[in-house]
C-alpha cells in the first residue's frame, strides 16, 4: 500500500474513534505562516505533496488536496497512488474548501468537522461555518490542537534557534508607539500580533526558526503600558541571544514563555485586543472568547507599514542587490563556461554552485527560498523542485530557468533568469522575447498615485495575450527587508486587490510562459516603487529595478520589441555593467560587458 | 437673493416645522434611474445644478451637493451664489454622504434625517444608518415621499407617453420563464423589478416617458404563476398603446395601475419576493416589510442577462451603427465645409445639424443623451452642456469635440469624435494622438475569458500615463439595445468591478485628455466583445468596433504611434469606407475616401 494512503487510513481510524465526519488541515502553522517549520508540514506528511501551499480535507469517503495553478502538475504526480484527489484553486469555477464541505454535507445534519485549532486561522473556520449558511446542516467545528501527534511519531519539535537584533533604520520604541496610537484610534486596550514577519519587523529581531524565513516563532502583545513577547527561549544556549533578550528587556519589553500565552490571555478578561482573524489561530481565538477578552477584529496595520521601506531599508536593499548581482553574474558566467566546456552539470549542481557564489557575499544569511533550477521541461513547472539526486543534466541547447534569492542582513533578493544553453527553437525565442516584453512594459510603467497593482497586471500580460499566451501565477509579490520573500499587502496580479502601490514598496515583476513537456520562461526583477513627479494631472509613480543581472540579448527576437523596450533594456544593461563590473574578476567583467552590449544601434526598427 | 438660495431657505423652513435635522435628496427617481423624468429633478430644482448625477444634503447649517469628477467645473460654476457647497466624489479621500452625515451628527443623539422615500434607494438609506455604526447617535430615517410638493409649485407630473412593443429576437415568455427559474433557484415566490431598463428588456416594451431613455415608468412583479405589470396607462390615448397592452394581456401579463403597487404589495403577506435593494425605493421597502412579505435581497439577474446581446440584437446594433455612421460622416463633412466656407456656426448650431442628419436615418427615435458639442475650452469639461443661446462659435483653428448618440428601433449608439477645425497646437496634436493611441490599444486588446474590464482599463491609459496625462472619468460603459446608453454590469474603469467581459457585451472605449481653459480630446467607439478562439492557454476574447466613423489622421503626431496601432487604424478606416461609402452622396463619399486614406505606407517607423 502507498505509504501516504496508509497514513490517510490511520487518520480515518482516528476520525472514527472520535466521531469526526471530516478533518481539515492547512499547510500553515499557529502564526498563519506561508512557510511553516517542519513540525507543521502536516499536509506533506499525510499526502507526500511537497508544494508550499496546500490544504487537506479528509472525510470517510474522500480525501482532497486544494492547491493553486502553480502546483497542478506537481500535485498530480505526487498524489498519484495516495488516493488523495487534487482540487484546483485560482481557476474559474473553483470550489473552495468551505463550499465543498457545505455541498458534501448538505444532507448531513450537524456534521462534525475537526480542525487542528493551533494550525488553522480563526477566519478560515468562520468561512467554513458561513458556507453552510442558513441550512439546518450547520457544522460543529471541533478544535483539536496537534491531533496529528497521535499518528505522526517522530514529529519534529518546535525549532529554537539563536535570536539576534538587526538594524532597520527605525526604533523599536517608535514602532511600538505607532501600534499604541493605532490601538487608541480603534479604542482597544492592546493589539495581539501573531504573524511572525510582523513581530520580526516591530522588534527588529531575527532567527532561523523557519527555513528561508529569518523569523522568531513568537507572539507579541502590545498594550498601552507594556509589551509582552511570548517567545521560545528556554533551550537556546547562545550568548548573542542572551544579549538580544537583555537589550529588549532593557527597552521595557517583557519576555514571556511561548507556551504561556494561553494562560496569559485567559487572565486578561475585561480587556479589548485588536486581532487579525486571518492570522490568529482558532485555538487562541477560543481562549480569548472564553476569557472575556473582547476581540476587535480587523486587518493588522503592520503589514501595510512594513511594506513601505524607509530610506535605510531601501539603501540596504540596493546594496544587497549589488552583492546578489555579483553572485548571479559569477554564476551565469560559470554556467556558460561549463556548458561550453561540455562539463557534466545537473540542475542540482547548478543550484549548489549558485548557493556557493551567494555564500561568498558579505552579510549573506542563507537563501530566501528553495532555488528552482530547472532545465527544459522541468522549467514548465513554475514551482519545480529540483531533485537532490539524479537531477536532470543541463544540455547544450534549449532553455534553463533559475529562480532564486538570498537573505542578507541588509535585504532580501528574488531573481529569475532564463538562459539559453545553446541553440533554441523559434518558439523558445518567441516565448523568451514576449515574456521579456511583458517584464519591461511593467517595469517602464508610469502611473498615478493610488493605483493598485491589479490595474497594472495587464501591462505585463498584454504582449503575451496578443500572441494568445498567458501564465497562471501572479505577476508580482511584495518582498520584505531581510524578512519574507513573499509579503503583502500590495501585489500585481489577477485578483482585484485594492491596495495601492506606494513609493517605497518593493514588488517583483515576473511574467512567464510555460509549455508542459517543452520549456518554461520567466524573467524576474524586484522593482522599487518611486515618485515620478507631480503635475496638473496629479502625482506620478513608477518603478526602479533593484535587481542587477543581464538578460540574454542573443535569445531575443528583435522584431517583437518596440523602440522604448529596447531603450529600457540598453539603459538597464548599462546600469548593470557600471554597477557590477568594478566588483568582478577581470574575465567575468569582460564577459559581462559582452552580455550588456547595447542593441539599439543594431536593432531593425 | 439667489433664487436657489431662496429655495434652500424654504426647505429649511419646512425642516424646522417638521423637526428634521437633515434632508437627503438624490438625483434619482422611484426606479433608481440614472436619468429621471423632469418631475424627479429635485436636486436641480433646489440648487440649479444641471449635471446628471448629484445628491444633496441640507442641514440647518450646511447645504452640500455630492457629484463626481465629470462635473467639478460645471458644479462650481452653477452652485456659485447658492450657498450650496460642492463635495467631490470619485477622488481619493472622498467623504460620501453616509460618512459625512455620521461625522456631522457625531454629537447629536438620534438625528432626524428625512428622505424622499420614493426617490431614494433602500440600500442608500441602509448605508446612512450603517455609517453611524454602533455609536449612540444612530439616526432616525424619516421617509416622506414627495415632500418637495410643498415647495415646488408647478412640479411636473408623471409623464405618460404611448407604449409600443419592439422586436428583440427573443420571446417575452422565455424571459419571464427565466425569471421564474431564477426565483426557484433562490427559493422565492417571485421577483419584483423596479429598474425601468430591466422591465423594458423583459417585456420588450418601450415609450418616451424619460428623455433619451425609451423606458416605460412601471414596476414588474413576476411570480410562479403570474406576471403583474404596474403601469401608467390611464391617460394614454393611443391606438398603438392599446394594441400593445392587448398583446401583453393576451400573453398572460396582468396590467395593474402604477399607483396601485403599494396596496398590491400590502396584500402579499406571507410571500417572499426577490428584490434588488440598490434599485428598490425606500417606500416600497417599508411597505414590503410592514406587509409581512419576505424580501430576499440580491442583485437583479436581469442586468447581467441583458448585457449579453443575442445575435438579433448584435445584428441590429451593427445596422444602427451603419446608419449612425452615415449621419456622422454627413455631419463631419458639413462641418468641415462650413468652417472652410467661413460660415457662422455655433456649438448649438452644430448639435442641431447633427440631430437633423440623424433624424434622416431609418428607425431613428431620438438622441440617446444630450449632445455635447464643445469647442476649445468647453471641451475641457467632459460633460459640458452646450448652451441653447449665445453658444460659443466654432473658430477655424483648434479642436472641436462632439459626443452624441442616437436611439434607433434596432439599437443605441454613442460616439465621440474630436475634430481639428484648422491649425492645431503641438500640444493639441500630442493630446489628440495619445488619446487615440489609448483608444486603439484597448480596441486591439486580446484577453483571456474571465477578465473584468477594470483589468483592461490601464491599456487605454498607459500611453497617456507615460506622458504623465490622465482623465478622471471611466474608459468604458455598457450600452443597451435600444435601451439606456449607460448600463452595466460590466464596465472598463478605475473601480475594481469584478464582472468579466463576455462575448456579446457592448462597451464604450472613450479615453480623453482635458486641459481646463484650453481644450479637450476624447475618442469614442462602441466595442462588441467577440470570441477570439481557444488554445492550450485557454479561451480568448477581443473587441470589434461597432461605431463607423473616421478619425482625423491629419491631427496625428505619427512618431507617437506604433506600427500595430497604425495598422489597426488603416484597417478600421478601410472598413468604415467600404461600409458607408455606398450609402453616401458622391461628394461625401469622395470626402470620406480622403479621410480614410491609408497611412501605413507613409508613416515613418
Amino acid at each position: 500500500m502507498n505509504p501516504f494512503a496508509e497514513r490517510i487510513a490511520s487518520l480515518r481510524a482516528l476520525m472514527r474513534a472520535r466521531d469526526w465526519d471530516a478533518v481539515v488541515l492547512t499547510g500553515s502553522d499557529p502564526h498563519g505562516s506561508e512557510y511553516p517549520a517542519e513540525r507543521y508540514k502536516q499536509v506533506r506528511w499525510l499526502t507526500g505533496f511537497t508544494g508550499e501551499a496546500a490544504d487537506l480535507v479528509v472525510t470517510h469517503d474522500h480525501a482532497g488536496l486544494w492547491t493553486d495553478t502553480r502546483y497542478f502538475i506537481q500535485a498530480a504526480a505526487q498524489l498519484d497512488g495516495t488516493g488523495v484527489e487534487l482540487h484546483k484553486t485560482r481557476i474559474p469555477g473553483q470550489v473552495l474548501i468551505p463550499e465543498w464541505l457545505a455541498a458534501h454535507f448538505s444532507d448531513t445534519p450537524e456534521p462534525v468537522i475537526a480542525v487542528d485549532g493551533a494550525s488553522i486561522s480563526d477566519a478560515f473556520t468562520v468561512e467554513i461555518t458561513d458556507a453552510f449558511g442558513q441550512s439546518g446542516a450547520a457544522p460543529i467545528i471541533v478544535s483539536s490542537p496537534d491531533f496529528i501527534n497521535f499518528l505522526w511519531s517522530g514529529r519534529p519539535s518546535l525549532p529554537q534557534t539563536p535570536v539576534f537584533l538587526v538594524d532597520s533604520g527605525s526604533y523599536r520604541a517608535d514602532k511600538i508607539e505607532r501600534l499604541r496610537e493605532f490601538c487608541r484610534s480603534r479604542g482597544c486596550d492592546g493589539i495581539l500580533l501573531s504573524a511572525l514577519d510582523e513581530i520580526a519587523w516591530v522588534l527588529d529581531v531575527r532567527a532561523s526558526d523557519i527555513e528561508y524565513n529569518p523569523f522568531v516563532i513568537s507572539y507579541l502583545l502590545v498594550t498601552e503600558e507594556q509589551a509582552f513577547w511570548f517567545v521560545l527561549k528556554d533551550e537556546i544556549e547562545d550568548p548573542d541571544s542572551d544579549r538580544s533578550f537583555e537589550i529588549l528587556a532593557g527597552e521595557g519589553i517583557t519576555l514571556e514563555r511561548y507556551d504561556g500565552i494561553d494562560e496569559f490571555l485567559s487572565e486578561c478578561g475585561g480587556m479589548s485586543f485588536f486581532v487579525d482573524r486571518g492570522r490568529l489561530n482558532r485555538q487562541l481565538s477560543e481562549i480569548i472568547a472564553s476569557s472575556g477578552v473582547t476581540a476587535v477584529p480587523g486587518e493588522s496595520p503592520v503589514g501595510a507599514w512594513k511594506a513601505v521601506k524607509n530610506p535605510f531599508e531601501i539603501e540596504g536593499m540596493r546594496q544587497a542587490h549589488i552583492r546578489d548581482g555579483v553572485a548571479m553574474v559569477n554564476f551565469l558566467h560559470w554556467l556558460e563556461k561549463s556548458i561550453l566546456a561540455e562539463r557534466r552539470v545537473s540542475e542540482w549542481d547548478a543550484a549548489v554552485k549558485l548557493g556557493e557564489f551567494r555564500a561568498e557575499q558579505a552579510y549573506y544569511q542563507g537563501d530566501s527560498f528553495e532555488t528552482i533550477s530547472a532545465y527544459g521541461p522541468g522549467a514548465a513547472l513554475p514551482h519545480y523542485v529540483t531533485p537532490h539526486q539524479d537531477a536532470p543534466l543541463l544540455e547544450p541547447r534549449g532553455l534553463y530557468l533559475c529562480d532564486s534569492g538570498g537573505q542578507y542582513l541588509d535585504g532580501t533578493t528574488d531573481i529569475t533568469r532564463t538562459v539559453p544553453l545553446g541553440d533554441i527553437t523559434p518558439l523558445e525565442r518567441e516565448d523568451y522575447t514576449l515574456v521579456l516584453k511583458g517584464h519591461i512594459d511593467l517595469a517602464m510603467a508610469l502611473f498615478p498615485e493610488g493605483t493598485p497593482g491589479c490595474r497594472l497586471d495587464a501591462l505585463a500580460r498584454e504582449p503575451l495575450w496578443r500572441a494568445r499566451r498567458n501564465f497562471g501565477h501572479g505577476t508580482g509579490h511584495g518582498v520584505g527587508f531581510f524578512l519574507g520573500v513573499h509579503e503583502g499587502p500590495q501585489d500585481i496580479r489577477q485578483n482585484l486587490n485594492p491596495v495601492p502601490l506606494q513609493a517605497g514598496m518593493i514588488t517583483s515583476d515576473e511574467p512567464g510562459i510555460y509549455r508542459e513537456g517543452q520549456h518554461g520562461v520567466r524573467h524576474e526583477n524586484l522593482l522599487l516603487c518611486v515618485e515620478k513627479g507631480e503635475n496638473e494631472f496629479g502625482r506620478w509613480l513608477g518603478f526602479e529595478p533593484l535587481t542587477l543581472c543581464p538578460f540574454e540579448v542573443s535569445a531575443l527576437e528583435m522584431s517583437l520589441l518596440d523602440r522604448s523596450e529596447i531603450e529600457w533594456l540598453d539603459e538597464y544593461h548599462e546600469k548593470v555593467f557600471d554597477t557590477l563590473s568594478p566588483l568582478l574578476e577581470a574575465d567575468v567583467a569582460r564577459w559581462l560587458q559582452q552580455k550588456c552590449r547595447k542593441i539599439a544601434n543594431f536593432a531593425d526598427f
